[in-house]
């Protein structure tokens, strides 16, 4: 599966509700399977970043991680506070 | 536009080599379009958070911005080299 049929078959959002919602995305797409995946790592420091500019709590943070042959995809959900910018 | 009608349109891969390959998308949907976007900043500290995994050079970046009603979304496209783990 590539990175872009990935994207393709996300789910789709139910909610009607206008929410103030951050989502990232990353793909990892690899030539050769046996090379370590270093997405797990990364999910914490781009958080991190994320913080600098919006208010988010560990509890608003939903992540999944997903592998499917030679894809990785790291997908970090954050619902943020109607107060933050 | 909602985030996940953005990830369903996205465009379609038609090279069949098999690259290693990063994407990262950011998506900000915002329920006030009148608050400031910080999309484009977050740009280089994703980039820097990225520089400590593998060795990304600026010309192996691809960055594009969409802003499309309350939706903000960043997606920066990075082709490995294939000696980066």
């Amino acid at each position: 599966m590539s990175i872009f049929d990935y994207f393709r078959s996300a789910k789709k959002d139910t909610a009607s509700i206008a929410k103030e919602r951050l989502q990232i995305i990353v793909a990892h797409e690899r030539n050769q399977r046996n090379k370590p995946d270093y997405l797990p790592k990364l999910q914490q420091e781009l958080l991190e970043v994320i913080r600098k500019y919006v208010d988010v709590n560990q509890d608003q943070v939903e992540v999944q991680l997903d592998n499917n042959g030679n894809c990785s995809v790291l997908e970090l959900n954050i619902t943020l506070p109607d107060r933050a910018q």
